[in-house]
């Protein structure tokens, strides 16, 4: 990758502040990430192992959800790599993260553990939003770079 | 969402382009549809279960891998919804997956049964091109209009 443009690097921050509400469990923070206005009905979230909710009225609604069913959440961002072209963003990252919930099997818990992530970022007058939040469980020990060379002749 | 814009329609039509390769195991055609040029190092998959591969050259890889441990796959995409915004484009589609391969345990095989994607396309000279692909397991039959109805007071 190259150098992190001052573009990346507040892409970069806006995808800090969407962990770090929820984190906090702080709604009116992530009111302030997700994207709004006329892509409204587009923004896309897909927690892990959950289908696509699609529309920025529930998906708020998801977060809420899932905050009220977390006693405890820290996520630990590794591998975050940003690219910008225009006035959208992609971000990918693996969430390494520390819950704790009232009840860990209610479907409202996040799945813990490691949890890879893609985020879409939409440039607007007041900033980057989160268009699209896509988080999946890793499930396999998947060594690719191994297993792409012994299919290599 | 609102009636389908002939821009979103050819959105769409790149979304199936992409799973035909696939699912017709040919990489040139995929080589086709995968976004290239200066934004080819951000092109970024998530398979189904799989942490992050970034950059274009590794998710081609991926892609030979998959289909190399794929003996026979269909995609049956239903919920497909596109949101198109200036240059990018994003789609959300369940991916109803049949599927078979060699070894069905191995990590090279595709998860099947139900899974969730997120695509992004970017327009390009040349049409509508592949910049983000991630795909993930449902896990949780997800009542997510009851659960969350059940969370509101």
């Amino acid at each position: 990758m190259t150098p992190k443009t001052a573009e990346a690097r507040a892409v970069e921050r806006a995808n800090q502040a969407f962990y770090d509400a929820v984190e906090n469990s702080d709604l009116d923070a992530l009111e302030a990430v997700v994207l709004d206005g006329p892509l409204a009905e587009s923004v896309a979230v897909v927690h892990p192992g959950w289908p696509v909710l699609r529309g920025r009225r529930e998906v708020m609604r998801s977060f809420a959800l899932i905050m009220a069913n977390t006693d405890y959440i820290q996520f630990f961002l590794t591998d975050v790599e940003v690219g910008v072209d225009g006035d959208a963003a992609v971000v990918t990252c693996t969430e390494n993260i520390l819950t704790g919930g009232p009840e860990d099997d209610d479907p409202g818990s996040l799945v813990g553990g490691l949890v890879v992530a893609t985020n879409v970022f939409r440039r607007t007058p007041e900033g980057w939003r989160l268009w699209v939040h896509h988080g999946s469980p890793v499930l396999a020990e998947q060594d690719d770079e191994t297993a792409a060379a012994e299919h290599e002749e």
